[in-house]
């Protein structure tokens, strides 16, 4: 039976069969891959990224749970972000150190761990599966690196359908292992790059108003305030992002004013008062020209503007005045009352809340008043 | 014979290995995709993007040629960079308006094209294959697209071997597209990020130096200067990346100065002199606590240090003081001697040079103004 031409055909017939159906599979696998890739890489706000890892794992391995932990800056610590795929939504943070359990051993040696029998394993740090509620049965780890710097390891964990991890998995996953890596450094790249940003604006504006010995800290206040009351006003995360970058630069056309004048601690003069007036104008004027900070504009120029059109510098009404403006004015009176300033000491929060309620309406949007108290009543102001 | 279970078998044993080998080379094909989108994606600057989509380009769609061609703003016209593959090394730029040729067409079409006789197609332009001395056998066309929005399109050019593209390497090459497609976007909101950052540190500085009406522009000057003469020092792209922050920020500390100080048209009593001495150092603290601006605290602080230690605020000497800081020194007194000052009128360029030359070795590193000499005498500064 064996020399049988026809046996011999049909079987090598079966071989090629099976292997063509594995071949195919895989090419499933590198679409799904190269599908997930584009998705990973597609935003460069860590947090995103960090879940999407986290899904990819699960999707791309057939996994019942995916995890991915960062290394802190020292390398001392992993901060754990498991997501239990189906079983569960939530993602819960745990912090492990770096010389227990299985990823602790992969970050530190670099090398990538498949572990079908996790019991058997010494390295296995069975407490984390009793904090979580979740029974490892086999896991994938590999190290997820960049230029040769460990950033930490990616998990999948549990493969499906009572099955085990294989050598093709492991491949797989090394791969996007990388892809992983090359989206969380681009994310902490432009990240690091928009903190320089703010950060050096506010230290300019801060500089600029330190010139007044009274007002130091003014602009990192007002921009706290601003975005706590923003948080009861339903804005979007791109209008939150200009409100944040009008507020530090709010204050800065005082750059123009003479230090005699802004310093002054008697009642100004008429000139002296036209000449303070036109600091928001000379903000506008000096972030005028830089593109990208053309929409926030109308945030520095109209937050001395009055709801009932009373203000300056053009006198607009109502909704006519941008609403990151609105909120910069708020959080400016209420920080200028309770600050000393050349004039007279600080005076108390409760005075200031009774300014803005006294304000609402006239000089205040009313919602952004109201905004404004339930972010000083829970603690936030 | 047509009976014959044997040769049944053999057909479809024959068909089974056609089949498994296709896809074998479609799992080659994929991986490949997965490290190029890993190549593409691994860097944040756009013009590497830009190189590395053509060589993938050529490379995934065994193309003699790849080329990219970016939209400009208006979407009036593609900016065409065109790599010659193995036939030349050299990336060509010309400018195509979007009604004219397979390009423009996809471009405003959003539609991927592949043909392989472009010679019966109306939309081939051929002139562009005359300008840059190629002869367009075939070509895949498609559009890079990023949130609905078209970028440009990717272009591969003559199948190797005298082959013609067919309907994978279509599909493959749009995947392709989508990944250089994600990568430009991340590179251009990186690079807008850095822009915003240069940009309001200039006009902040700008603005300081402004109070002093006779030395607007002064930031902007020295930051040129710097730069040009740096050109002729070798520097790291790393350290000009620095040297441009440090010459920005190198006089925001005399936002802590007085008005009357800063302005005064008589000579400075040595109080006064005093203050003006303690710029530098004011400077650098008030970036000081920017973890991102470290680096350059040294040029900031040092920029007035002369190399023979007679400088303020320190008294370093020689090689003591950073090389940035010796730059920014040059620049910095080449400015003030060519510019107004409220106690005497602009002088000459000639006077500045001469001035320079008399401080090579005592004041200045000699180095760094010879590299000046260089920048100054072909046209830079």
């Amino acid at each position: 039976m064996g020399k049988d031409p026809y046996f011999r055909s049909e079987t090598r017939e079966n071989l090629l069969f099976k292997r063509l159906k594995e071949v195919e599979e895989k090419v499933e696998r590198l679409s799904l891959l190269s599908r997930l890739g584009q998705i990973l890489n597609s935003t460069l706000d860590h947090q995103e990224v960090r879940k999407r890892a986290i899904e990819a794992a699960t999707q791309l391995m057939r996994a019942e749970a995916g995890s991915l932990l960062l290394l802190d800056e020292k390398g001392k610590h992993l901060f754990f972000e498991v997501a239990l795929g189906e079983k569960g939504e939530s993602i819960r943070k745990v912090i492990l150190d770096i010389d227990k359990g299985i990823a602790g051993w992969v970050a530190q040696n670099g090398e990538p761990l498949r572990v079908n029998h996790p019991e058997k394993d010494p390295r296995f740090f069975k407490e984390i599966d009793d904090r979580i509620g979740f029974k490892t049965r086999n896991l994938l780890c590999v190290p997820v690196r960049v230029k040769d710097r460990i950033l930490g390891v990616l998990e999948a964990i549990n493969k499906k359908d009572e099955k085990e991890f294989n050598e093709e998995d492991l491949s797989l996953f090394l791969s996007l292992a990388n892809q992983v890596a090359i989206a969380l450094d681009n994310a902490r790249l432009y990240q690091e790059m928009e903190e320089m940003f703010f950060q050096t604006a506010e230290s300019l504006a801060d500089a600029i108003e330190k010139r007044d010995p009274y007002t130091g800290g003014h602009t990192r206040r007002v921009t706290q305030y601003s975005l706590a009351a923003a948080k009861y006003l339903s804005l979007r995360p791109e209008e939150l992002r200009l409100l944040k970058m009008a507020s530090v630069l709010h204050d800065i056309g005082k750059i123009g004013i003479d230090d005699q004048v802004l310093r002054k601690p008697t009642p100004l003069e008429p000139h002296e008062f036209d000449l303070i007036r036109k600091h928001p104008k000379m903000g506008a004027e000096i972030i005028g020209h830089i593109k990208q900070l053309k929409e926030i504009i109308p945030g520095v120029k109209y937050h001395h503007e009055y709801i009932n059109g009373k203000g300056y510098p053009e006198g607009l009404i109502g909704e006519g005045i941008p609403m990151i403006a609105r909120i910069i004015a708020v959080a400016d009176t209420y920080d200028a009352i309770t600050t000393d300033r050349p004039y007279r000491k600080a005076l108390s929060k409760e005075t200031a809340i009774s300014e803005l309620k006294k304000g609402s309406g006239t000089q205040f949007d009313w919602r952004v008043v109201e905004a404004f108290l339930q972010a000083f009543h829970s603690g936030e102001i």
